[in-house]
């Protein structure tokens, strides 16, 4: 709406724990009186300005700065900003490794961090259905603070919207994020060439395997979780270690790692071959992939990234990734080779090829 | 997803104006092949890239920096900047005087402007319901385009999803922001003060009236047009006119001006006097509202700004406001006092004064 100048912190409201006292009357010592979302929760008035201030800013805790529904005025140090957004529209909310305020929060993390950034700011918009249950926001809340304290970035500006029962399936939530780019440092396709070594850094399709599996009550949920997690951290000391040898990092969402090498392959005018049997896939994975009828080089992940290093520097740099928590399943899969007919190709290890297609929709897992 | 590094207009791909031939097939010259969004445009796959190359971007034509879904590397020149988000979730999403499109841009835009930033870079975030058709896709497209031109921001990062049929109502859109502020420019409530005059810079209420109106099929929707626009040129005017006169800026959006003048009144610990018969009210609005039960002081605009300027400097500032296309209506409707029992007080022109309350909610039009 409008901008109150400088951000200030909402101080005194220490977040607390997501409890079983929220909800309720929203658990003891104030918070909002309703136990669902409302529609007046939206309409911008005083029912908007309790649910802001009563809950969802004393949630958020230290990583909100600024007014929630106001414009933020924030220093910045670099010359250089990266930008992103991405919406969030996952069903189930709640699954294991994370929910909704989690995905938000590393979804858009990542998507900076890959460009080299260091994740700043995040804006938050939520888009709440009539009836959704305020404990539920205030679980969501929570996952968005804390994803937002390991990731090192504020919250700094939000909107909320609430629609009618039935206009949208619970919860959906938008963040852009904003980075400080070191003046330094280069990544994008454009880097990527012949000879570039190929790095998967986690296991591939763990969170498509979680999430398709909860939904079809399948039983994989409980043996694979969703590998959501932040990837800044892993990204900085990557490009602290070897600033010059790492080209291009991709995250592996949407489309999967398949979908990343036919992107690159195409832009750059490269061929990519991977190998079957370097590829990290988990034992579950694999069979609940084969029962549920997808392949693994096409499943989502929220916590994976796909870089193109230089060939020579590759081995040290596994080494630098796999001694992140969240690169300890790395592996060298591939390498890019000079233009050919088929843009990426797999050997299956029996001697054979297989052409790594680009799927065009239907035949992928849809996750939203 | 991923960055490419520095960001890189789309080439080649002039956007065509809405028209006819777009739908079956998209028009001439190439587009997208089906007619209406499907589930597999959102699957991160062939389609969902098709719908981003052929449709989306060609027409954001020149305004589209960067890769769809991708984070955008860009260079800024302060060492300040200004964020925000807003969702935009009205129905109907075509209407007179706008759309959703041109309101996702405006809306964003104007929330950067009243902090005294200059808006640069947008984010533009579609959910799709599957079925939504793509002929009004375009058009709103051509809308975002048309916005983002007069208010000379680019659209530099985007995300596509697609849900079921049902889960939501057609699209919903959220833009977030990034604007540059000057190192002299401090707008806020910190700098209202006693004295300050209150000047509303268009009619109040037409947004709503147009929307309820053209809801219920009331007819007033012929002669009320909303008044969405861009007002980044009308603030920077004023402050290059009166960069030290001009204390805090609103954008009177949800809630409309009696919620705005609360919040202020609060926030600063004044009281805030208006005159009724200087409020810039439309006869057609009043007639309007009064038939929908609902008080203009209540509804929302989306071209219409709230300044707490200097009181001596006021006239002089009204002058300038009014010569801008978007504030010829303007007028100096109050002033700024002391702290005292009822925060904001409307005299009625008849010797009697009545206090002007935070609405709650439920008696708040609901837009979305």
């Amino acid at each position: 709406m409008t901008s109150s100048g400088e951000p200030a912190v909402l101080s005194g409201e220490t977040a607390q724990p997501a409890a079983a006292g929220v909800g309720a009357g929203n658990g003891a010592g104030g918070g909002i009186a309703q136990d669902l979302i409302e529609l007046d929760h939206g309409t911008g008035g005083g029912m908007s300005r309790e649910l802001i201030s009563e809950l969802i800013a004393p949630r958020l805790g230290s990583v909100h700065h600024g007014r929630m529904e106001d414009s933020a005025v924030l220093g910045i140090e670099t010359a250089r900003i990266a930008i992103t957004t991405d919406s969030f529209v996952i069903d189930p909310i709640f699954f294991g490794g994370g929910d909704i305020g989690k995905l938000a929060v590393c979804g858009t993390v990542n998507d900076l961090a890959v460009s080299g950034a260091v994740p700043r700011f995040l804006t938050l918009a939520l888009v709440l259905e009539e009836g959704f249950p305020i404990v539920d926001l205030a679980r969501v809340l929570d996952s968005v603070r804390e994803a937002a304290e390991q990731a090192e970035v504020s919250i700094v500006a939000g909107d909320t919207k609430v629609v009618r029962d039935g206009e949208i399936d619970k919860i959906f939530i938008n963040t852009a994020g904003v980075g400080e780019l070191a003046p330094e440092v280069e990544l994008g396709m454009a880097r990527v060439s012949e000879g570039d070594a190929v790095i998967v850094t986690s296991y591939l399709g763990n969170h498509s395997i979680h999430i398709l599996s909860l939904r079809e009550g399948l039983g994989f949920e409980e043996r694979i979780a969703s590998d959501c997690a932040p990837l800044a951290g892993l990204v900085q000391a990557m490009l602290d270690e070897h600033p010059d040898h790492v080209h291009c990092i991709r995250d592996i969402t949407r489309g999967g790692f398949g979908t990343v090498l036919n992107e690159v392959a195409d832009d750059v005018g490269v061929s990519i071959q991977i190998a079957k049997d370097r590829l990290p896939i988990q034992h579950e994975t694999a069979m609940a992939a084969d029962m549920l009828g997808v392949d693994p080089l096409y499943l989502a992940n929220e916590g994976c990234l796909c870089l193109f290093v230089d060939g020579d520097a590759a081995p040290e740099i596994l080494e630098a990734v796999r001694s992140h928590p969240y690169g300890s399943a790395a592996e060298i899969v591939g390498a890019v080779h000079g233009r050919a007919e088929s843009p990426v190709k797999m050997q299956n290890g029996d001697g054979t090829d297989s052409v790594v297609e680009v799927l065009y929709g239907a035949e992928l897992p849809r996750l939203c």
